[in-house]
């Protein structure tokens, strides 16, 4: 098990937190390291879904984790176990990620051994959706039990996502969720979101949206 | 279908947020009015909840609700429709609620009329429980689909409520959500919470809950 490096980030009113974004961008252009920040309400699965994706990408990319969590470090923990580098960020009682807290985050990684860097963000559909964090994609994750009127409550979130992994699809025939209906609830903020249905608890859907971020990754890598 | 009232509220730098809550308190004692901050994540179920208890305790209690949302009206309208006083207050993107918005909220209510009020806050674990609303009891609900971990990582939520409704209980054989752990976990943060098991799909449990929010109103409106 790799050991988990605690980082504490504190609030940092960033007047420009926009700048900061963009020279961490630069940063992860130089250092050729792609940057996903993963976002969902607490309890969508962001850390099982970082899991399975991990090892459906084993030997194609070098993929590391910064976990952000307003206490405890078990989602660190148990992607630490799988041998995966980590760092854990300890937010405080902060609601969000901001580029400097990311920054802050790579610093404790090793990028010159890693493709790919994900960001677990703190759980939350409001707040991590209004702070650019630098990251080359964003990307989120719904899942079923939550409902399918998520897009009508918290639109900014679908807005700025490159992607939506509907998680839990192995609860949709014990749900009522509208799977259509949320489609084009999203698809009207969000044109472009590329959508795929996944369970991180039994795999279905993973190989598809894994072969995506590998491509988006490759070409970022490449160019 | 009563007519929904819509209030804008933005944010308000609030200096003093626990004396306007303290305010709003003596408001509440004067009116005889009880005054219940309902939280969780996005899609643990809040409006459903509500509409359950409100049908639970018709006869018993007048009640008239409070929904804030970020976007959106769907929650009010829905709960509109079963013929309940509502108010819609939408933030506007903040992310959670405050005494002085709550306070424009009652503002929209007929309080001479209502028993009980009751807040369905921003769905959001983590900025609504550093933030006072001038309630009489706070309550939460934890679904089981999010995971039995949510106390380890949300610890302040779990700390500021008088009473945890476990919701989706009819999720539990399907998950492996640990009913025992998270009891240990929720009763090692907060003592005296009180603990329901309930489904707002099937009604389980719902009887039990509303006898205590129903014995809790009663007595602060003798009192």
């Amino acid at each position: 098990m790799d050991e988990v490096r605690l980082i504490e980030v504190k609030q940092d009113i960033h007047a420009d937190n926009e700048r900061a974004a963009d020279e961490l961008r630069e940063r992860l252009v130089a250092k050729k390291t792609f940057l996903l920040n993963l976002m969902s309400s607490p309890g969508a699965g962001k850390t099982s879904t970082i899991l399975r994706t991990i090892e459906e990408l084993r030997g194609s990319l070098e993929i590391g984790v910064i976990e952000a969590d307003i206490d405890s470090m078990v989602d660190a923990e148990k992607v630490a176990a799988e041998g995966v580098s980590t760092v854990q960020l300890r937010t405080g009682g902060f609601c969000h990620l901001d580029a400097a807290m990311v920054a802050k985050g790579l610093d404790g990684l090793d990028l010159d051994a890693l493709d790919v860097v994900i960001i677990e963000n703190v759980g939350n559909l409001v707040c991590p959706a209004e702070f650019d964090t630098g990251a080359i994609r964003n990307a989120m994750i719904l899942s079923v039990p939550e409902g399918d009127d998520k897009p009508l409550k918290y639109p900014l979130m679908f807005t700025v996502c490159d992607v939506l992994l509907v998680n839990k699809i192995d609860y949709l025939e014990l749900s009522d969720f509208d799977i259509e209906a949320m489609r084009e609830r999203v698809l009207r903020l969000n044109p472009k979101i590329r959508i795929f249905e996944i369970s991180a608890k039994t795999g279905q859907g993973v190989e598809d949206w894994s072969a995506w971020l590998r491509d988006e990754a490759k070409g970022f890598l490449a160019g």
